[in-house]
Order: C-alpha cells, then structure tokens, then sequence
C-alpha cells in the first residue's frame, strides 16, 4: 500500500494535521492509520462521568474527515522504517509514505506510590475501551479522592461531586490548577469548587495508598492522616508515546518528547511530529516543554500539515503559547502565556494589569456574571507575556483574544487603544470592556512610574 | 472655575476619555459636565422596554468615577471661547481648561417624510428623561411598526414581540442589518427573528405615514400597500451633535462631523473630539464614516486622553474598525470590518473563508449552538478585511477576536496556524475551531490557485 501523506494517530493533533495536508496539497494522497475506530475527543472525558452521561457521547465521528478525501486504516503501527520510507504494522500489509507524520499522544502517569496499583485507582486514560471499562465503576464511587487539581483533576471532581459522591481533591502545591493561573486570581474559582462539594486540600503531600484485600480503602498523607476512600483518581499528568518513533531513530528531547524544528521535522527526512509527543519549546522562555493541550497540538499540526513538500515560511512555530479555559458550570476560567509567578521565576520584570467588572452592561441582565482579567506586561518591552480571566461562559473565547495578543506580542500601549465591540446581553459595556481598563491600568502604573 | 482637563458629555466616550486622562495624568484635576445626573448606557436602550422592564435598570452609575476622581458638573455648555480656552455654562459660572474635549454624542435623524410627527411616531433618543417620557406609551403598543432594520431596529422588534405586540421591520435595503452583514451570513438570524414572530420587510419603502386627529394609524409603503400601526419607531439613524462645536470655529467634514486627526484634534489647539460627534475615517477604505459605536467611541476617547499633554505615537488611531455585535436571544451576531459586498463595491479582490461548526463539544452538550464564522481577505495581500459570526452567546468575544486580527493586518496565514485554548463547554473542538477552519478554507484556495 502505498500514500503520499500518512498520519499515525487520530487524536486532534492527528486530525488537524491530515486536514490541514488535506486543504493545501489537493492532488495528494492522505492516509490516518489509529487504533481505534471510534476515538474519544479527549477535553470531554471528564464529562462523561456527570454531564454527558455515556462514553459514546463524546465520540468524534470519523465522517466528515472521509468525507473530505482522508482515507483511514484501522490498525496498529509496530515499526516505522524511515531508510525505505515504510511502516510495518500489526495486521494489515505494510504501508509507504512520501511524508510521514507521528502523532502518538500520551498515556497517563502513575507516580509509583506505594499502593498505586490497588483496585480502585484510577488513571484518566484515552482510550473509549478503557473508559468504557472504567465508566460505571467510577461512577458508583462514594468516597472519591483525586490526586492532583491539574485542568483533568479540577474537572474529574466537579463532575463527581454532580454524581453526589462525596470528593476530596489533593493538590502538592499551593493551588488549585497552580501552573495555570496566580494564586490571587485562583481564590474565587477554587471556593465555587468548595461550594459544590469538593473538599481542596492544597499543600498537601501523598505518602501512599492504603488498601485491603486488594482494594483501595484511603489515602495517606504525609502528615500520617488518613482519608478514606473507595475510588482513587490519578490526576497526575501524562508522558509522551515516544517508543515507535525513539525504535525508528528520530531524537527525543530531554522532556521526553520527540524533538522538532520550527516547521515540525523531526531528524529524519520526511519525517514530521506533534501533538502530545512532541517536546515543545516555550513561546518566550524558549525551554523544552511537555505542554500536553489538544488546542496547541492541533495548531502545530496544521504547521506540519501545510509544510510537507514546501516550507512556507510564514507558517511556522515560533514556540508554544499555553492557552487554557475550564468552567465549574457557574464560573468559569481562562489563561494564557505566562503567570505572574512564572515570569518572576523566569527572571522577567513585569508590571500587572487587572480590572474587575461584569459579563453583561447593565448588571441587573439575567445571567451576568462577574468578571476579572489579569495581564501580565514586560516592565521593559511592555509586551504582554501573560492573562488570566475568570467570568462568565465567554471566557472561552475572550481568552483566545488574550492568545492572539501574545502571539503577536502586543504592548500594553496596543491593549489599551484596543478597537472592540459590546452589546448588552453578550459583553461588558464600551466603558467598562475589561481587557483595555486592565492594559490601562497597567500603562498607569508604567507612565507614573516613569514621570 | 479653572480645571486642566474638562470633558464635555458624559457618554461612553466622554467617560472614557476622562478615565485615560485620569490614568495617565495623574496630578491633573479632571472635570465632565454633562447635562443630566443619571444617564443610561446608550446599547442597553432597546432592552429597557422588554429584558431589562424599568428605565432606571439600565442606569451607568456615576459613583465608580467620582471615586477615581473625576469631579462632575451637572450643567449645559452654551459656549466654547476657544481663545480664551474658557466655556459659558446654562447656570454655573464659567470655566476655563487647559485641554478641552469635546464629546457632545449624537441625536435620532427623523428622515422628513409625511406624518413623521404624528402621535405615536417615536424615535429611539438617548437622554434618560426622554426615554422614561416614552417608555409606558411604547410598551402599550399593540400594532408596531420599525422602520429601520440596523442594529436599534432589530434590537427594538425583538424586545417590541417579547411584550406581545404585533411588530412589521421595514428596511429599504436587501437584508436585515445591511450594513454589517453579508446576505448568505445573516439569513439565518432573519429566519430566528421572523420565527419570534416579527415581520421583516426587506427592499421596502415608505412613502408615508397615515394618521387619525393627529395620532399614527399606519404607514403606506411605496407599493400603495398600508401597514396598520398604533406605533411607529423610526430607527433611522443618528446625526452627530456638533452645534456647539460648529459655533466656536471648529471645523466640520462633509459627514457632520467634527474633524479630528490620529490623536483625536481637532483645528484648535487644546481641544479635542471624540465619539458619536467625530467624523471618523474607515480603518480599509480611509473614508469619512458616520460610524457612531459606544465602543468604538471609547476606544478613541481613550486615545484623546492619553495625548492630552504630549503624543504618544504609539498611541494614535490608524482608523475606526467597525466592530459589532446582538443576540437575538437564542442566536447571536457579530461581525468586524467590511463584508464581502463593501469590499467588493470598495475595489478590493477578496478571497473568503468560511466554516460551520458548533460552539461547544461534543455537541451534545447543553446548550450548544451552531456556530458560523465568515473572513474576507484581500487576495493580494492575504490580510483579513472582514469577518462575520452567527453563533451562542460567544460570539461577543468571538468578534474581538477577529477585531483585534484585523487591527494587526493579519494574514490569513497568521490566522490559520494562530494558537488558541478550547474546551468542551466553552468553545469548539481544538480540532474544529471556526476561526482557524474558515482560514484554512480560504488558504486551501489561494494555494491551488496558485498551484
């Protein structure tokens, strides 16, 4: 068999990546080999434990994808030959490939704690077959600790405590979603967390995991006490699926991803990586990273996509800009770039920005909900390096204009002459628009400090 | 009375222009005089016959700016001295400024036509005083009539059907909502407005208005035929209140409005304009625009502030982007920079991309809706001139998105490997998201054009 473009993996960064080689280069053919045939979207797995009731509810059709001209073959890659540009897989003939693309996700971490692999613990895998396997028991939980308050723990116990299960939420550092967002901003979200139920334990250490007769029966702490429980959510991150792609020769990075330049190549030629098992370089600090969003991945693999037989140089990475949003139902939360905390640590000098306001103008508008943004500004350069939102539903979005600031590495000065729109039901008021008052009130502080 | 800054008006513009200067100037004594206590938030008008039920809802509290320190004067301007840079109050004694800004907003145009000033014929005014005057009389309508399909008109006929009358929206162009609006993008939300129960009438003209002892009765079109009405509003536009302006010397362009240059000043030294009475420039076209926006106002009033005292040329309006957006309730409209019909009448050669999606995902999820996003980019340069969305509640921060990508000139390169978060309940699939599709539709065909 053979095809011109071949993607391993059907994950978003799979996806995006096939489509993307799908728009440009019309006259080729694109081939998605995955394992399964039915794969989950993978930010909509901790909703199929409250809000979306059943696994198959968050399948991602294949169909509009075949629609567009992508060929898919269900079946396992067990070796990549990069010297004859071929792949051996599990069942099927082996396949060619002029260019080929590797996106082979990640798998969840287990620390290795004592008690680790008791009945009862559970890691928040990918795979329908696997959560299918673990849906109904995780479900029948009463008695639910989550380690970790990452974006996978912080969502995995909103939607346990929905199920009337009662959730303790254990986090090492000392806040929830602590590389996301600053302390200041986490404090209201974190108690919305608390008034649904979920008891947050932060700056707290796990010793082990007790059990009995081969079941998990509680948690140890460090400080010797004890929490009981019946299930034990593993909400502590993922690593790269680097195997294939480390056996074939390409480099792997001192993160554990698969190393890249700019364009997504990898060390071979024709040979192209992203997503998850990427390692990803940091849009201003320039480390590796081991950034794990379906958001950026997808976003590096319409790189790879669009440079398979021709570099545009236009379209490349320059580094990877972290970009999140959760939401509790009733309040929800946006970051992006740098934290106010990670800059300092970094060695950048800032000055912040913020602006507290309302979702809707006027206030008294049915669903208005409050709103609070964030910036973080380079004292010297004044480009914005970092936002942090909380508010409404629109979060989602406005942090994306957040996004799309850093990426064009505005000034505080740009923020603040802004152009925008509002209107009453869907935003806050022309005056009141929270971006600009935070930039200004930042440029304030920056004019002040300068007269 | 001698203050260094003093605004006149206290609209969004005014207000804003006096929040900046009080940012940026901080040992400058600010004063706004306007001619009312209370004033209403201009966009929230059409919502306090319906949603938002009493007049005082809609209410901008004064308080937030008194506490910033901005001193008010509730008083009427009579005379700008610009020599003598000293104004003549209605009662107070006068009151000489260092810097002057002038933001005196805009009045409803009532095109002449017969019977305009029958009883029941009612125009959507600004001052608080004046909308409680009409408020219970237009509430009690049975048998409305809009004349007028912009974005006050829309608004009205939906929040006029909420109260149970009977409403016609008469427009003499081909679409709901013309201007902003591609015809393909806004059928859509013509079709939920109509399902509201509210009669549209495109490409129809009024001849004139029929009465009885001096009260409406109905309005004849141009066909002869008659549409029966005990209240007609006449959302016909707005001209810019320059009067004052025009009596002290300032120059006037050939919209009506008053003319300013990038920093907002006017042909007086130490006088500034801003919002609703400026003649603004179009961002694309550099033509005069009678563009009067809340938000594109302030955006510019900001400008004003920040240059009070000495330019900032990183701070000076490069032209005025129209940026809007509304909901329909269960529908939502925004829409940034030229359609694809003003830039084709404008000359440009455009090149569009388009996507239909959904704004949460999976889409099952509660809520979710069906999301549009339309760009027009120039074909010779790639960069974005335009964008429309239909959509969830989103879309009022969607739009700022792509507001903000036309105010850096970016290319639809840029837009179709732009970072970005997504998440399940707030936005689109990270492999589905609307913005970067419709570019990677419009990149997929300039590159096999080309190819």
């Amino acid at each position: 068999m053979k095809y011109d473009i071949v993607i391993i993996g059907g994950n978003p960064s799979g996806g995006s990546a096939a489509a993307a080689a799908r728009e440009i280069y019309k006259d080729k053919k694109v081939l998605v080999i995955r394992k399964e045939e039915k794969s989950l979207i993978p930010c909509g797995i901790p909703y199929v434990f409250g809000t979306l009731e059943d696994v198959d509810n968050d399948v991602k059709s294949i169909q509009p994808a075949k629609n567009s001209g992508i060929d898919f073959l269900i079946d396992e890659v067990q070796k990549i030959v990069p010297d004859e540009k071929r792949l051996e897989l599990k069942t099927s003939e082996d396949v060619n490939y002029e260019k080929l693309i590797v996106a082979t996700g990640s798998t969840p971490v287990v620390p290795p704690i004592e008690g680790s692999t008791l009945k009862g613990v559970i890691s928040i895998g990918k795979e329908i077959d696997y959560i299918k396997s673990i849906h109904a028991f995780l479900k029948e939980g009463k008695d639910v600790v989550v380690i970790g308050a990452g974006f996978i723990g912080v969502e995995m116990s909103n939607e346990m405590v929905k199920l009337g299960a009662k959730v303790t939420l254990i986090e090492a550092m000392d806040t929830i979603l602590p590389l996301a967002f600053d302390e200041d901003v986490i404090a209201a979200p974190a108690q919305v967390l608390s008034s649904h139920g979920v008891e947050i334990r932060v700056n707290t250490k796990v010793s082990k995991i007790e059990g009995n007769d081969g079941k998990v029966s509680g948690v140890r702490l460090d400080s010797g006490e004890l929490i009981t429980a019946d299930r034990v959510i593993m909400a502590t991150g993922y690593r790269p699926n680097v195997s294939l792609a480390q056996e074939a020769g390409l480099s792997i990075g001192s993160s554990g991803g698969i190393i890249t330049d700019e364009y997504l190549r990898t060390n071979y030629d024709g040979i192209f990586a992203v997503g998850d098992c990427v390692e990803h370089r940091d849009f201003f600090t320039r480390k590796q990273s081991r950034l794990m969003l379906a958001s950026t991945g997808a976003s590096e693999a319409r790189i790879a996509g669009m440079n398979l037989y021709d570099l545009r140089v236009v379209r490349q990475t320059k580094g990877s800009i972290a970009i999140f949003s959760t939401s509790l139902d009733d309040i929800s939360m946006g970051a992006a770039g740098l934290t106010e905390k990670s800059a300092l640590a970094e060695g950048f000098q800032v000055v912040i920005g913020q602006n507290k306001g309302v979702d809707h103008h006027p206030a008294c508008l049915p669903d208005t909900k409050e709103q609070m943004v964030k910036l973080i500004f380079s004292k010297c350069a004044g480009v914005i390096l970092g936002a942090q939102i909380v508010g409404g539903p629109s979060t989602g979005e406005m942090i994306n204009i957040l996004g799309l600031a850093i990426q064009k590495h505005m000034t505080v000065s740009e923020l603040a002459i802004m152009q925008y729109g509002t209107q009453p039901l869907l935003t806050a008021g022309p005056g009141n628009y929270p971006i600009v008052l935070a930039a200004m009130n930042a440029l304030g502080k920056i004019e002040n400090f300068k007269m």
